[in-house]
């Protein structure tokens, strides 16, 4: 045995990206057409619309400038429009001018872009002003919109042409097979409805990577990923994207070795610069996930040290008493939800992903890591025992106001420092209580949600999933929305809902819950 | 000798398109480069700018939300712009949204399009709004532009990253080698200076077809087709493009058998339906210049019956008197004027043509149409002399109302049916009597110009053209407007400047003057 044979090289940055690249995935195109004209108006909670005329009127009518036509494709589409134009009278002795714009939700179409002052990019609107020099021509939308609403606007032609539409569709694209993936039967309809729009939502994400929401940002985020891949693994079974995924991030580390919170694929993988510590942790948690539904061992193998590293880098987080460092930045992202303080939160999370490391420690049979990692788990439920549950108000607290959430409690569940029971109580508690600082996104109820099941409060799940994805529904969703408050549903953190993501991965988890606990 | 053999087979529409295409000019392509930032100030007759910063700046600085940029490219360009962009701070985590803007005409830069109402489509407004979703991107706009100045708007990024532009330039295109027109060097240094514009202008307009002007209206008007022909010969000496374009008319014919007034060549050859009595008789000038230049006898032999046509059919307007019919529409063009009447011009415009037919029936040796075409000169200069000429007020009136305008007076000067002494003295007392009906375009002034000069005049030729064209040069002018009035500089027909050509074929022909008769 010679020093080169001694020496376990292991795997390198460019050999992830490169086992990403392998995995890239094919989409599949399916072409989708608008199924009406449609008017819009003000309904009593929020914009409606309702059939103006058939489709076919948008093929055989004459449109001249100021015209405007708003086109409904009777469900949510990720794709490419194709369109194409000719011109009606005398040659065209003008460009065309026109204005094109799409729109998932009913408010996008409503409200002018120039109104918009949100604090997202306004360049996320999709909208565009497009000339048309020669006609006929076949109009191919280079960008991919995300959308059931599309509008045109003839800004522009001459007085001596008018323009005429002959065809226009979309060029639906995901690598995920709608087809793959059974009709569920369950005996409440509602949840049937529910598991639809959820798989439908998954649908739209699943890409080249999974995307976090095909209209915005458009990329893989891995608080996201955690949740895709466990619904992937209940509906189309596309396990080697979930491992594309995971090699990304695995080659896309930041230069002290933490797993970024997303990363970008185009015009090559390239992190972003944000590090959050539950999403790094999260990697843990996807491999693990990703080993259950495969048992894939080479893999975990090869991003072992990746894992491993992130719960050493995490460990660097905790005081002495066994109780991470709170901080008042944007570290530790859980939810959004301003007031909320992430220490308790953040704890609980490290214990659910230490946890999982020493499954997959196990499983490696790398003993070392193993009892490593079942002291570090100990540690941890022992601080967060000590510092954090406060058992005159039945509660776990978090940071120096010691505040009392839903998050916190939510994340100790899942974190199973106690027993079912104990759990059940506490999630009752939680309910009867209900202390003000709440849930904001459904990302946070998936996980209110999940802590309910695995405490065998099923009853209570399978109601607050109806209630809050069902409401949903209600108000006419195609797919799940990234943001969702029954209570306030014009709400936006962006200062404008239009910039709200309406189809979006993290809210698409209730077929998880279905076929994985119900059908 | 059979029956096949007898039959003279005239050359179909098909063959003629065929020719043209055979006769497509391959595009020549040079890079031209953006020479300064600049900023914009109101002077005290127009706007006008002043450098703000070297261009370098321009590829240095890092732009954000808001940031504005106007960029000189120092001479007027048609082509492709190319730009590519890189973002500067975290990866780009929205899309880029810019606006980009190109102008001839500094008022273009200065006005909002928003505030556009003029009569022509605001299609020709040289403005786009750009996505750029993956960056760094090499920006290839698609469309082509005539411009000097660029104006680019960041409208939005994300507030985490800015962004670099690395290199922008124009790819211009022209079928003309601006180094195949040798430069002259008369005694006059505004003569020289007045014809280099005229040369970059037609430069400019020879594209696959010799074009009106590259922003608008971008195609083959027959009027404008007559003057750059003639300025070709003395310039560039593109012939190719002249009998192709001829082919192209002659191919495109109205059902009746009329030229048309203009063509379009894209998607496919398409004739407009707007005809103009003088327009369509200027296809036998046209035929008649090139063969004057090029001897191309096999052209005229295949386009003679094309020319004779459109004799014939003009011989149809004519009364019984000798003088043609009067109309209110717009049936003639001769000039942008409302209060012009027209039937004078069109008489003279007549007997122009019907002497150039003669010529190329004797070329031909036709002699049955060189008769044919005597008689009928005989026959309108006759009519002309007892209907139009005024004696008493020595000028040609046109119409019921006996209008007196310059343009009527020009026209019969170059119809040539008074002796060279007697148009001198017209031409002497049209100056000086100065009809309020006046001369709007650059078009006529052409024909004014030659009036003068071949009416041995070239004194005051000289002083027309470099009062006149000089003027333009004097505001600014990288190429000649399609209209220029001294006296209302901001002066539109179409309602908005900002929609004015400031690049246009008709308003380039002073190298025609300088050359043929100077230098």
């Amino acid at each position: 045995m010679n020093e080169t044979e001694k020496t376990v090289a292991y795997p390198s940055a460019a050999y992830f990206l490169q086992k990403a690249n392998l995995l890239a995935p094919t989409l599949q195109r399916v072409d989708v057409h608008p199924v009406s004209l449609i008017e819009l108006y003000q309904g009593t909670e929020d914009w409606a619309f309702r059939e103006q005329a058939p489709i076919d009127q948008l093929f055989t009518r004459t449109f001249q400038k100021g015209d405007r036509v708003l086109i409904d494709f009777g469900t949510h589409c990720v794709g490419y429009v194709h369109l194409s134009i000719s011109p009606i009278g005398s040659p065209p002795d003008a460009p065309a001018y026109l204005k094109v714009k799409f729109g998932e939700h009913l408010c996008e179409m409503a409200e002018d872009s120039s109104d918009y002052h949100g604090s997202l990019s306004a360049s996320w609107i999709q909208e565009e002003f497009v000339h048309v020099d020669v006609m006929p021509t076949e109009l191919d939308l280079k960008r991919r919109y995300a959308f059931r609403f599309m509008e045109i606007v003839i800004k522009d032609t001459s007085p001596k042409y008018q323009i005429k539409i002959d065809h226009l569709f979309c060029e639906t694209v995901s690598s995920a097979d709608m087809n793959a993936v059974p009709v569920i039967s369950c005996s409440d309809p509602l949840l049937n409805e529910i598991d639809r729009v959820s798989v439908k939502t998954m649908h739209d994400c699943m890409q080249e990577v999974f995307e976090d929401g095909p209209k915005r940002d458009r990329r893989l985020w891995i608080g996201d990923l955690r949740l895709q891949a466990l619904t992937n693994y209940e509906t189309f079974q596309n396990n080697d994207l979930v491992k594309r995924c995971l090699y990304l991030f695995a080659g896309l580390c930041q230069e002290d070795g933490r797993v970024s919170a997303c990363v970008f694929t185009k015009p090559s993988p390239i992190t972003d610069d944000t590090v959050l510590f539950d999403y790094s942790l999260f990697f843990v948690s996807c491999l693990h996930d990703y080993y259950m539904h495969t048992k894939d061992l080479a893999c975990v193998k090869e991003l072992w040290e990746t894992a491993c590293r992130q719960i050493a880098i995490a460990k660097t987080y905790l005081r002495e008493d066994g109780v991470l460092r709170d901080r008042s930045d944007w570290w530790c992202f859980v939810d959004w939800n301003d007031v909320l303080n992430k220490q308790a939160s953040a704890q609980a999370i490290f214990i659910y992903a230490v946890k999982q490391a020493c499954t997959l420690a196990d499983v490696l049979k790398d003993e070392e890591k193993k009892r490593e990692f079942e002291e570090l788990s100990d540690t941890l439920i022992d601080g967060a025992k000590r510092v954090l549950w406060d058992a005159s108000k039945g509660f776990f607290v978090s940071g120096a106001e010691r505040q009392i959430s839903w998050a916190s409690q939510v994340w100790f569940v899942l974190a199973q420092v106690f027993s079912k029971e104990e759990n059940e109580a506490l999630l009752k508690r939680l309910i009867q209580k209900n202390p003000p600082v709440k849930m904001i996104t459904p990302y946070l109820y998936h996980h209110f949600i999940e802590a309910l099941w695995i405490s065998g409060m099923q009853t209570e799940a399978i109601a607050y999933l109806k209630s809050y994805w069902g409401g949903m529904i209600a108000d006419g969703a195609d797919c799940f929305y990234e943001l969702y408050d029954p209570a306030d549903k014009l709400a936006s953190p962006y200062g404008s809902r239009v910039i709200n993501s309406y189809c979006h991965a993290w809210s698409g988890t209730p077929a998880y819950f279905i076929r994985k606990y119900l059908c």
